[in-house]
């Protein structure tokens, strides 16, 4: 009997705990804990059916408001809670879907697994990597499934690319480029919700908010840097108190170098990925893959030509994809299918933790104004963390709710 | 009498000093000090008459097979010097371009702008700032016309935008990001010349060799940064002792920031200048300016919206140029027209310090491992680079001259 054990999780004992309950499930009923602008969305999906054999059963906010809310636009079977754990304890649900602020993540998905609930979290993983690693070392020793809605990887554009570096066909990567600002967001974004955009509500900005999909691609598709020098400004084009520009600098174990550009205050902003690999470039904009092929590897190439302005020949491609980008839906449909079936996630939730380090190395780096190596302290950084949390202002959120259809 | 200044340079006492000289000169006779591998290409497009009133009278250089290759390759009547001194003694020119290695740019420019020669050096204006300081302070003494090769300051693209930048209409700068990779060269381009990519004879490699030009038309367009911190990888790509590969951040006196990227390893390189304003963003890829252009400014936009993911409105626009790129051509006609009367050069001399100061800094940065704050300690650069150039290996090179057509 082969054991195979792949990101933390052991398929193998997974399958034999959850054989019994899978003969009886045929539906997974799931309960939101956080119905704000992201938990609202889905809570509307899921109500609407759009993921077939998963059933909203309940819902659960500290703010009245949402339950209002809920009660006038959810079906009238939804149970409501004021506390995710009361959802959790209710047995109204087989698996909750956690769109808190980021700080409660962890906490919420480790009260969840503990009570034999499934999990996913909505990005980020948590605020900061020691809180996160907690939560995968007890969902490791859990049968429950554990995910994370990185939406993103459901993308055609950016699955093609980590197959066609998966396959090794590209060779090794040598120079990676990441501007994407396109996160454009007004002041009265950051009016609306009294959490957001703190140091002690959210724990970050633009890095923790917008850029989780980004930073978790990023890893997937380069594996993680071994250091990181990053330029974190505060309050740069907002009033706020976190970072809403960031510029970033990485080396990976191989010596290839990245630049990772970021911010929520240009207009219109950009969301061009660049890779060069010894096999060539891709460049990843507009939703299209515009690949540079050369003939023959750039390395040997460039010792063995007689000609010191030669270039290895080389082709322009479009790579075609699937088409298919199902996001959210997709992740969800993933998170049904292994529930029921065992099937393969989009994102296991212990993968959360490498966008998370990514971010947190890039705010040590700006704090301490130096190169972070990966690994880093994990006490210094939620030590560096807390200083700013005790200073961190109370803020009145307006209570506007956007609509964050196309936002992710 | 008005007086105009104009970096450095008084044009009123220029002009008066220049009138005798001027009504009896119609043609400049020009010597060139240095003929590898863009020497020879100035030799040949002046010889070949490509530039009205600009004629070869002398050509030096140190190789004798260089002045073989003059012998046979130039009219008849051109002189042949083994010393550049002694070309601009003879008195067969009125004006001397200088196209050595580049830590003889400065010595040869003050030696000839001090035996009333005009002078245009190739970029970089040399390798250290204190160096070129030097030659500035007594430039700016001089009535002769001391100009700098930055050819790329004739593309109608870059000529539009700084025009556009300077006209106010796009208010301020707030990022800007340079990949400038199109560089690539095989190991042979560095084996060709002994001086080449040695730190005793060249002073550095892409920074130094390819990238002047992008980091005059940095400063050009953006002005100066008032920090920067930089990344050099020295022999990444190539068998050599210099930096091959460079990624640079930088910040702006009004908080703007920035990325550099160069290498001369990526094949294919990018060339994708792409500039954040209040007003909108312009990237400028394959010859083309592309502008997102604003209808409101994005400060005033940000304060004032209503909705939280609300973007300003905006149109695209591919920017019209006029075309004209002359190039070398170009600042050769300019360098004669200010002689013969008075005209605007592509770029004074004296702006050369802006673009090595620049990569002085990168330098500094990268070895002092930290940021750089401009100005900086120039006699601290210069003891770092005697360090390296104490250690710097001596090697012979191929003689291979490569054709440098379309090559800047």
């Amino acid at each position: 009997m082969s054991i195979l054990i792949l990101f933390g999780i052991n398929y193998n004992s997974f399958n034999e705990n959850n054989e019994k309950r899978r003969d009886k499930m045929d539906e997974v009923r799931i309960g939101i804990i956080g119905i704000g602008g992201m938990g609202s969305g889905h809570a509307k999906n899921i109500a609407d059916g759009m993921v077939p054999k998963l059933r909203l059963t309940a819902v659960a906010d500290i703010n009245n408001d949402r339950l209002i809310w809920a009660k006038e636009n959810l079906p009238a079977g939804v149970k409501r809670f004021s506390d995710g754990r009361k959802l959790i304890d209710s047995k109204e649900c087989d698996a909750v879907l956690i769109a808190t602020p980021h700080y409660f993540h962890p906490e919420f998905v480790i009260y969840a697994l503990q009570n034999g609930l499934h999990a996913i979290s909505e990005k980020p993983a948590g605020v900061y990597s020691k809180q996160v690693r907690e939560m995968n070392d007890i969902a490791a020793k859990s049968n429950k499934v554990f995910a994370i809605m990185f939406n993103q990887r459901t993308n055609c554009v950016y699955r093609k690319l980590h197959e066609m570096i998966e396959s090794g066909e590209l060779g090794a990567l040598k120079r990676v480029n990441w501007i994407i600002t396109d996160w454009y967001r007004t002041q009265s974004y950051y009016d609306a919700a009294g959490w957001k955009a703190t140091w002690d509500g959210e724990g970050g900005g633009v890095l923790l908010n917008q850029c989780p999909h980004q930073l978790d691609l990023l890893q997937w598709l380069c594996g993680m840097p071994v250091r990181v020098r990053a330029f974190c400004h505060e309050a740069k084009w907002h009033d706020i108190e976190v970072e809403d520009d960031v510029t970033a600098y990485m080396e990976f174990a191989n010596g290839a170098t990245g630049v990772f550009v970021t911010t929520t205050g240009d207009a219109p902003g950009t969301n061009r990925l660049e890779l060069t690999f010894e096999m060539g470039k891709i460049v990843c904009e507009h939703n299209k893959l515009i690949f540079d092929k050369l003939a023959v590897n750039e390395r040997e190439f460039c010792r063995t030509a007689e000609n010191g302005f030669a270039q290895p020949e080389r082709e322009q491609i479009e790579v075609e994809t699937d088409g298919q980008n199902e996001q959210h839906i997709g992740v969800l449909k993933a998170f049904v299918d292994r529930i029921l079936y065992g099937g393969k996630l989009t994102a296991e939730g212990s993968e959360g933790i490498n966008g998370l380090i990514l971010s947190n190395a890039m705010f040590l780096s700006s704090w301490l104004d130096k190169t972070i190596e990966i690994p880093f302290d994990e006490d210094l950084f939620l030590e560096e963390l807390n200083k700013r949390r005790k200073t961190s202002k109370k803020k009145v959120g307006s209570g506007k709710v956007f609509n964050t259809e196309g936002t992710y």
